[in-house]
């Protein structure tokens, strides 16, 4: 179903003792490719090496991943570049010879839901408190298995996402997704130091809005605010920016910042071709 | 160097869309074989069997561990059993129909280093802070990349282990051993119940002590109350049990309670037989 390269051969398998396994000692990002343009690339390419300086590994070279993205993902597909640090035996210490491995796997193009980027989606509140690690908030590391746990707390596909606090109580981000909110005009969004996974698509909508006019706020969000909000919306660089429409009792409007996020980022794409 | 068994089969690789590797999604302990024969290894099924629960996989027979143990380590070794969620796809909902994967890894017996366990060891503080996370507290899973960082943080290889602190600033563990203090005649070691790994052998020792009439204490302890510990022993699965006689300018000399568990573990490696 998805075709792989690792370290830029086609692979069916990696090794056992790869530490992205064993430990989950790499970082990984995700992204869209269309017509064998991966979208948003600088901002992937430059998180990734951001993350793997965050946990003390090369970086790949750009143009070494742009050419294995062309060949693994020609059409459209959802590629995911995972850095792990690569073969390391038994025990925690890093050997100094290892080599980071390189895998980019590409994926069906995720199915697209009718209508939801515009009549918005249903979110829950996740029970899982996300832990704080500053060593590793923003980095997206292998260690995922907080989201795996909160992902599994509900079934009903009418749920499209569950939205996770910190135990100060404070908003962080979705299972999959970054959370945006409305207050009084402005765009805020938490800030990402002591969990949370710092999206390409993030990046991109703070830049965007900045760029026309819309004053933005990254700041610690308390979870309640999201009552006062006067919109929400989720991004991500696969399902791109959706907008919330219920979290339990509460309502909301679909629009209009979202659907302004949402054209600010169909032309960056644009612009990008 | 190693040798593989994937689902009882001898490998050399494992499924690149395996959520162990993709999100640190799955468990594992590490044990000594001897002669052919997993020590501790109804305290090291019990704890991955309760991993297993913990975040909701369903556990390996216990017959089908020992014979795969039983052929990939028929004299001396250290024996990694890894269980997975499987093969998941992307994204980090569990199709329910995924099987878990196993893994049974054998490495070479880890190199005894002369005299440690009798003359004890030196240990340093980490910087890392671990990070709080009930759910996962004394689980040993494949998200290790606290262990990782806080490992990196020395190459001296005079300093043997790092001790970790929770934000709370109390004792919690080393970056792959369990901790004890001697207070007062009584043993005492960091409660599991915000993070940490519950070591096998730490369960041991707590039984074996308690067997022998040795008061036992789980609680929270404050990292500065190592400096008023009579003693302090790490204990590990491979490692055995090894005193520390270092704590940056702190000296204690080795033993007697830290000899004393180690016969009691040898004694009960030897009823094993």
């Amino acid at each position: 179903m998805a075709s792989f390269l690792v370290n830029g051969l086609p692979a069916r398998s990696v090794d056992p003792g790869d530490r992205g396994l064993m430990y989950g000692d790499g970082v990984f990002r995700t992204l869209s490719v269309m017509s064998g343009r991966p979208l948003n690339w600088p901002r992937h390419y430059r998180l990734l090496t951001h993350d793997c300086g965050r946990i003390g590994l090369e970086a790949p070279g750009e143009s070494t991943l742009c050419d294995e993205i062309a060949r693994v993902a020609p059409g459209d597909a959802v590629v995911k570049v995972i850095v792990t640090r690569g073969r390391g035996g038994r025990g925690y210490a890093c050997l100094d010879d290892i080599e980071p491995n390189r895998i980019v796997a590409a994926y069906p193009p995720a199915p697209v839901v009718p209508g939801e980027a515009h009549d918005g989606v249903k979110v829950r509140r996740c029970r899982l408190v996300l832990s704080e690690q500053p060593r590793l908030a923003g980095v997206k590391s292998l260690n995922r298995l907080e989201n795996v746990l909160a992902r599994a707390e509900w079934r009903d596909p009418g749920i499209r996402e569950g939205l996770l606090a910190d135990s100060g109580g404070r908003l962080v981000e979705g299972t999959m997704s970054n959370v945006f909110l409305t207050c009084g005009g402005k765009l805020v969004t938490p800030e990402l130091s002591r969990c949370g996974v710092n999206g390409a698509q993030r990046e991109r909508v703070l830049d965007l809005a900045g760029g026309a006019g819309i004053a933005c706020e990254i700041r610690d969000v308390a979870f309640d605010e999201i009552e006062q909000a006067g919109e929400v919306f989720l991004t991500n660089s696969i399902i791109g920016i959706l907008p919330v429409v219920a979290l339990e009792e509460r309502r909301w409007a679909p629009g209009p910042m979202a659907y302004r996020m949402q054209r600010l980022v169909e032309d960056d794409d644009a612009r990008g071709r």
